[in-house]
């Protein structure tokens, strides 16, 4: 099992345009290969900004890789850069492999 | 939903004694209610650490809150002072609510 985390800092304020723009996304993948489960997870809030996450699941991290490789991938990801205003600072990426 | 994760900073080299006390250990979270899902998973490795955390989903931030309170919960923490010598600085709480 592979867990594949994007941690979004949202400016304070733009929590609701945030989500709403992920409630509304078409992310494909439902049919590709070894995808298991997608979530949008919200975390802390301090003077600065919230933290959100998505949060999927994968059969292995190569069926991940294969992923960001898909046309599926590129679908899901055409408008990523109209939604700047909303962020502090890049998106930050973090994979993780089970070990239990 | 609410997923809990606490994050370790693991020197280089001693990764596979930090597994082995996971792969050991008893949570005693199986009765906990609200208990849904447990799993240690492994991150990048830099320069100085590699980064593991613990992954636990619970079916509320309440669930998980109530836990921490528990006996259940002072039981699979009585021995975490033992491992602090294949820390780099102290874990890591992050909670997370699911939106989507």
């Amino acid at each position: 099992m592979f867990i594949a985390m994007n941690r979004f800092k949202i400016i304070i304020g733009k929590e609701k345009e945030f989500e709403n723009i992920w409630k509304s996304r078409e992310t494909f993948l439902d049919k590709v290969p070894g995808f298991k489960n997608f979530n949008l997870i919200k975390g802390k809030t301090n003077e600065e900004y919230t933290l959100y996450a998505s949060h999927s699941i994968w059969k292995s991290e190569e069926a991940f890789i294969n992923w960001t490789k898909s046309e599926e991938f590129r679908m899901a990801h055409k408008d990523a850069g109209v939604n700047k205003h909303l962020y502090l600072g890049h998106p930050e990426f973090e994979g993780f492999n089970k070990i239990i």
